[in-house]
């Protein structure tokens, strides 16, 4: 279990280190970055670190546990903001992805440095089984949690995934991915949103 | 130009110093890769290396251009050999994909050990603003060749894009990466197929 009940100085205690680890990782990496350093950061020792997570590898999951929450509340923000106005000739209208990505993304988007941290970690993951089921666990569980919110979301709005929601899911984060990883090689912020906004026209339906 | 008029030594040449590259790198990766080991793997001096390949980041761009294009001749073997058989009450046969995903990929997949190579290929090149900009052209050109390729034996089997060929292309490459790299980082060889084969029926349609 990623998030077990702990009490309010012990999650204060988490929080500052998760939020140490994201500067720690940004600035020099996932490998480079020591748990010594990361605690130092976060003004605890070693100790309170490992009081707190297992390893470097399951601080990082917990991190993007935690990001990942955050981007579902965004989702949920945005969708609310747009209202039911996103269908125009059986089409959903692409100003309103545009606007939805936008709120979703903006200043929460991890960036390039956020990107290159995961790639770390995935490699990482390739060499040690125990991470890597540890990794495809929280997929799996993040990818359910996400097809489930959306499902609720488009439902709302009037909508409905035209596959199965883990396919569409699993085909959103795919191509939202490649547009960001081609985005980040030539030092771009932003992901070109072309793709996407086929890809949603074709996934997503009228209910 | 990646691939430049050459006389047939020199092109024995330069074949035997990619060959040599691909052994290297999947043993060492590309970053520890030093451009004496793979000229000596290849039975060369590092002078050789040079009067074929400005650098080690321009023999890896070669060995991706050189991957992309027996990819696309068996791709179009594979698509020969499926036949015009592959439409069932207006869907792609999804036997059809998966033979032809089989044959595209079988013996030639690159695997997880050179999905790691490109990966950190893909790092550097997000330092390096030469190598960013050599692979952005690299890549577009790739792309805008499947495309076209892809257009092409679609219409020879009575299917056609539902939508623009390139954003087509984006979908698939995307998604196929996406569902390589899941498999790979829980050590698996083959991708799971059902989300690409969503995709293609989402993508593809009949003429």
């Amino acid at each position: 279990m990623i998030n077990p009940p702990v009490s309010a100085r012990r999650e204060r205690t988490r929080e500052r280190l998760l939020d140490a680890a994201v500067q720690v990782f940004a600035r020099v990496g996932f490998g480079a970055a020591s748990v010594e350093a990361i605690a130092e950061a976060a003004g605890f020792t070693r100790g309170a670190f490992y009081s707190n997570f297992e390893s470097k590898e399951h601080l990082f999951l917990a991190l993007t546990d935690r990001q990942f929450r955050e981007q579902v509340v965004a989702l949920e923000a945005a969708v609310a903001s747009v209202g039911a106005d996103v269908v125009h000739d059986r089409h959903v209208d692409r100003s309103a992805i545009r606007t939805v990505l936008a709120l979703v993304t903006e200043g929460k988007a991890p960036g390039a440095r956020w990107h290159l941290v995961g790639v770390e970690f995935e490699l990482l993951a390739m060499r040690d089984p125990a991470v890597a089921a540890a990794w495809r666990d929280q997929q799996r569980t993040m990818r359910t949690e996400l097809a489930e919110a959306l499902t609720r979301l488009l439902a709302r709005v009037g909508l409905r995934f035209a596959v199965a929601a883990d396919v569409a899911v699993d085909l959103l984060l795919g191509t939202y991915e490649a547009a960001a990883r081609d985005a980040y090689v030539v030092g771009r912020d932003t992901p070109d949103p072309r793709t996407l906004e086929t890809l949603v026209d074709l996934v997503i339906t009228e209910a």
